[in-house]
């Protein structure tokens, strides 16, 4: 660890980018520099007062990211405004080109799509001339959906069939979790929003994506399907008052399949009033692995924990755009 | 992955070596250059016929690593003939003067222990003048009770406490473990060798060192414990017979304290008979982790997977003696 601290600009201050710079101001290696946001509310404020902390860190909020990047020394930016590629292509590319590293949140940047890779090309030339890292992580996908069964297949001399399972119970996340996981809506509305892409989970096909491309896996055909999850009895949360029958939440499932098998399952509940909510991992290999996180790695206190301790290995790794398996694994950070 | 396929010397065929040669031999991308092993039962022979393989490989087993080293071109070394730094060092450092790579199931390679660093420090200024990595790994220590909680704690926004329990069933083991751990000892025998530190997991000090270094933890006390663990019923294995009380295998347990409080605590038991064979990771934390995987990761199949799988990440890594958190965390390579 160099002596000098790490000069952190945070990018985006919504719920995710908010914790997150509270996280960082308690780092002994690290200290904020800057931060960007395009809220008309937030702009022109102190940080201090948007993390709620009754006293001034003078940084000062600016929807001016090119001028901020062109002013303050900064080693790394954490990024948190969108999960869509296309969307956040051009902030990513402003970061890159003023030679700073970026962590960011964007499940789409955990490993390029087929549909993204021209862009994701650009945005590594970019990256590699300025000798910047640019990394997509966070705790699904980064972590529970395709690191973590990625590294336990180390201890594998073969590796077959993996499984993860993960469900939470949407009951203890914020608002917009509940409602973007469909609580509460009819089954008419519910259909449309699948229809029209707008359920589901940004990043499970990437997970896939990662997945397969470690373990040199081809597959046939992917499949990907978005179910609604019905409340088996009534169930009541900060926002939502459910009955029995009612949309509770989503199934999201993406599979990998080969010569008629699925080889790889992800598959993702989330919902309010999901009972025993866990992380399972199964590898079918040798030799099998049986993994089980009780609880789950779940909520956005775990996802900015993984924003944040990646910053030191994205600061020391070649540059690129990498993936969370091209540089050393996170861990905890004091 | 380079076109090129990664030459592997292995160097140590014990039954380690052996199963770490026959797993290579599957590869896609490895092939095996050379075998080194000091028994003369081997030496001389082509490496097929130690592998049992009714074939030859053309490779044949030789005691002069130096003369192999000097005339075959090799990318790295799988390295299993010994645990201790000082028992291996002369072997280490011909390798790496030799400009070869190095994965190494040695314990006390890990990390430098206090005892090793003089060493340590002479290995590691060796490969970065050489340009080579030098890794010891393994499944324990190498992962269960180190890299894989360190990997777990990247989800922490804070860590207080991890307790990790490995529970393994000796019987499934073949005869030197059962035998290493005092399966059938008397007391008296097993106390002796308890004092004469011939009883005891090597590595398991390493791993809590492992850990402390990571996560900045400085202990006051480092406390370590090995007792016998006794047959709470009658249990048969193909080499032991063992009635109710009789020591079936040891419980070692090493512990890291802070202010009175064990703040890292590693619990290993390996016994004949151990019901719910488990690996499991307790982190208390903001958010806690409880993992647990059943049946554990046990037995020499994982081990030589982890050797063999971190091969990629090792030929491709910075220079210099590095641990499994230094470089990117192995998965499966087909």
């Amino acid at each position: 660890m160099s002596p000098r601290k790490i000069r952190v600009i945070h990018y985006g201050l919504g719920p995710i980018g908010v914790e997150t710079a509270g996280l960082v101001l308690g780092k002994t290696n690290m200290e904020i520099v800057g931060a960007v946001d395009i809220s008309k509310d937030m702009v022109g404020k102190d940080l201090g007062d948007i993390l709620d902390l009754k006293r001034e860190l003078g940084i000062t909020v600016t929807d001016n990211a090119r001028q901020l990047l062109a002013g303050v020394k900064a080693d790394v930016v954490i990024h948190t405004t969108g999960s869509r590629m296309k969307n956040i292509f051009s902030q990513l590319v402003e970061i890159v080109e003023a030679g700073v590293n970026i962590v960011s949140s964007a499940e789409e940047l955990l490993i390029p799509s087929a549909e993204n890779s021209e862009l994701a090309d650009e945005l590594s030339r970019k990256a590699v001339e300025k000798g910047v890292t640019v990394l997509g992580t966070g705790v699904n996908p980064g972590f529970v959906m395709d690191s973590l069964p990625l590294f336990l297949t180390a201890v594998c001399q073969d590796v077959k069939k993996i499984r993860v399972e993960r469900v939470v119970d949407a009951a203890t996340r914020r608002y917009p979790l509940q409602k973007k996981i469909g609580a509460g809506m009819t089954p008419e509305v519910f259909r449309a929003k699948i229809d029209e892409k707008a359920l589901g989970h940004a990043g499970l096909l990437e997970s896939l994506y990662l997945i397969a491309d470690r373990l040199d896996l081809s597959f046939d055909e992917v499949r990907e399907s978005v179910d609604p999850v019905m409340a088996v009895k009534p169930v009541k949360t900060d926002y939502f008052d459910l009955k029995a029958g009612d949309i509770a939440g989503i199934k999201h499932i993406a599979e990998g399949v080969k010569d008629g098998e699925e080889i790889v399952v992800l598959d993702l509940r989330m919902y309010i009033g999901a009972e025993d909510p866990h992380d399972s991992i199964y590898i079918t290999g040798t030799p099998d692995i049986n993994m089980k996180i009780d609880g789950g790695v779940a909520g956005d206190k775990a996802t900015t924990a993984m924003l944040v301790n990646s910053i030191p290995a994205v600061v020391d790794s070649k540059p690129g755009l990498v993936t969370v398996k091209d540089i050393p694994s996170p861990h905890f950070y004091r």
